[in-house]
């Protein structure tokens, strides 16, 4: 049940740390929680996308030995140029932290993974693409998937030291800013009011995908892959204070909850001090004492058409879910460059997954194809306003096939 | 920080079970769980007060190889009359569940640590009286106390594989029948009323014990000895719907709580089970997936005076956690005969506590002579109705003390 997580100690000395995808929302995260603890981690490796300025400023304090950045950008101080993959494997590393957002985690976490590494997984995409290798190479090297998103770590902190089989698993979701607003006024909503998650500090795509809730549906099949349990025993529960952040129901009736200040750094710092539980002044704590109101309600699917996608999505299996992944990150960046309105997403990404023809158990490469066409078919949709095109462009399936041809 | 519960795994066969108080309300809960497991676990011994029927319709239903009533009566189908202290002991017993209240289960309890022995303890009394005897006896002797109390089973639960210091402990409380009612109510408060707890269902001593709070002081002191939190990291929690059965704070922040139905089979089971979840159809399930609201309020002391008491005699330690016991079994049992009212337990029971001069470290002796002073002090005070007299027989502490010489 839990093997991928296994207790085991940590290595003797200071950790070597390689942070990818250093200079976004979880990787500046990463490196604060990295930062309040000098003498148990060392930054080893940093890799980023193309904010250069950022990611000189983090080389230059953190002085890591190897450097990565998708511009090829000539950074200083000895850091030595390598692939992410090169890093996310060098024989130094103890642990990485995939903070990179995307498909282009793929690829670095699985060179981890086959090098036996500790990975410390924000990339939901990864897993929720190429789940059944992801999981089958960390078994067959010894690796270890150690999740950071709040709800997977809450999951992985309930099954703590428990070998019985586990019953169901409720994933909390706050339910985002729009939960409960009538259709009619959902389609108005700004991409402004979409970004203002109501509790949770997070990037731009992933604060959209809270908002449709894609973004519980794709951390339902990372349940699926991390924890072994079957789609049908993954509940979602609204829950607005966004205090509880997942529980693990078990065999015997009993149920284990965590809880905490909404903050990502708290997971963040679980994985890293794993198995050590360690104090940080720096970090917001919920003082349980002063009283809470905790409520918790089931969700309606049927409000969520996003999050139906991804379930079904899930449960199909096979490359559904890389067109699912790639077709949402499509819609989230039409609609961040209003080129959409907010209820087109979820149409958009229904209809690349209409037309894709599904493979089972699907390589790498595989994956990596259904993910190009469904990228290439949802942005074709898109920016077609012909009569005969399918929703958002306007139209049927059967000219969306033509499209596609 | 939980030296006492380390995980172990369970001897292969069947698990042999000893029950102390096999009659009452946690007895008969504990058989209840048993019996769904014919395969797993086998009763070896019974053991009960007053109610020869009811024990010797378990004897015949379980065949236990040994026996015992306080009331010496010769229960037939061959099993062996022993002592609890013989029974706990006994070599053949993997599991022993002390199931009787008061002062009663301490030497059977002390004699099963001695004796390298599993412990399923029901008995809060033990623990509070002589928790520092206990722990240091189930070190010595390798043993493991089990706690069978829905908040303490939660803890535990919650700590289960956790190596890191604990910040707080939250225990959670009903707060029971009469909370938030006005001081004239309560005064009016009749046995009847006492005896129907909202939601758990419990012996009629605790129930009362629950009323008025002293049973969550009881717990707390407990807590202190079973987790090794210090009393100012123990904090209560009113929660109405009692389905997070208590909390726990660690010092990165997180917080795990253990959740389920409110029914004593089911933490009754988790220690006999343990490390073990096992499925048992019997018993009632919550269904997380409904939807629920839990509020959690801090408790005021000041509002409830048993509680008050048992924390101050708990931080004192010593002998007066021993005479708090002593004075409140006195006070309950006076106010279930109808004979004070509900707001004198608190004072009678103050008033023996100021009376006593406490020893530190005391030994068993020493504190099963601290038990029998102040339960004599406790019905002298009771029912002395002179003018001199202190509450609730009406007068001052100096004169109670003359009461004493």
């Amino acid at each position: 049940m839990i093997s991928t997580f296994s207790f085991c100690e940590a290595k003797s000395g200071v950790k070597k740390i390689a942070v990818l995808g250093s200079t976004g929302s979880i990787g500046q995260q990463a490196l604060d929680v990295i930062r309040a603890f000098p003498s148990r981690f060392q930054i080893i490796g940093l890799a980023a996308g193309r904010n250069i300025k950022l990611l000189e400023k983090q080389v230059y304090e953190f002085q890591p030995k190897m450097c990565y950045s998708a511009k090829k950008a000539n950074i200083s101080y000895r850091a030595e140029a390598l692939s992410m993959e090169e890093i996310a494997s060098h024989p130094e590393v103890d642990l990485v932290v995939i903070a990179t957002s995307g498909i282009v985690g793929l690829r670095p976490t699985l060179a981890a993974l086959k090098a036996g590494k500790r990975v410390a997984l924000a990339n939901k995409e990864a897993l929720v693409m190429a789940g059944e290798i992801m999981v089958s190479d960390a078994r067959q090297h010894r690796a270890r998937i150690l999740p950071i998103d709040s709800e997977h770590s809450a999951i992985w902190q309930c099954l703590r030291g428990e070998r019985s089989k586990v019953q169901r698993l409720f994933l909390t979701a706050s339910g985002g800013p729009f939960y409960g607003l009538p259709q009619a006024q959902l389609a108005e909503i700004t991409v402004e009011q979409a970004l203002e998650h109501p509790i949770w500090k997070m990037g731009r795509k992933v604060t959209i995908d809270s908002a449709t809730l894609m973004n519980k549906g794709l951390e339902v099949i990372e349940a699926h892959w991390l924890f072994h349990v079957p789609f049908e025993n993954i509940k979602i529960l609204i829950h607005p204070q966004c205090i509880v952040h997942s529980m693990v129901e078990f065999v015997d009736g009993s149920a284990k909850a965590e809880l905490g200040f909404p903050d990502m750094r708290l997971p963040i710092q679980y994985a890293i001090c794993y198995p050590d539980r360690l104090s940080n002044p720096g970090l917001p704590h919920l003082d349980l004492s002063k009283g809470h109101s905790l409520d918790f309600q089931p969700v309606d699917n049927d409000e969520f058409p996003c999050l139906k996608l991804a379930l079904n999505a899930g449960k199909l299996g096979g490359t559904y879910p890389a067109v699912l992944c790639a077709a949402d990150e499509v819609a989230v960046e039409l609609f961040l460059s209003h080129l959409i309105g907010f209820l087109d997403i979820a149409p958009l990404i229904e209809r690349t997954l209409e037309r894709h023809q599904g493979i089972n158990q699907p390589s790498l490469d595989e994956i990596l194809q259904a993910d190009a066409w469904a990228s290439e078919y949802a942005k074709l949709l898109a920016h077609c306003h012909c009569d005969a095109c399918p929703e958002p462009g306007g139209g049927t399936q059967q000219s969306s096939e033509e499209l596609a041809q």
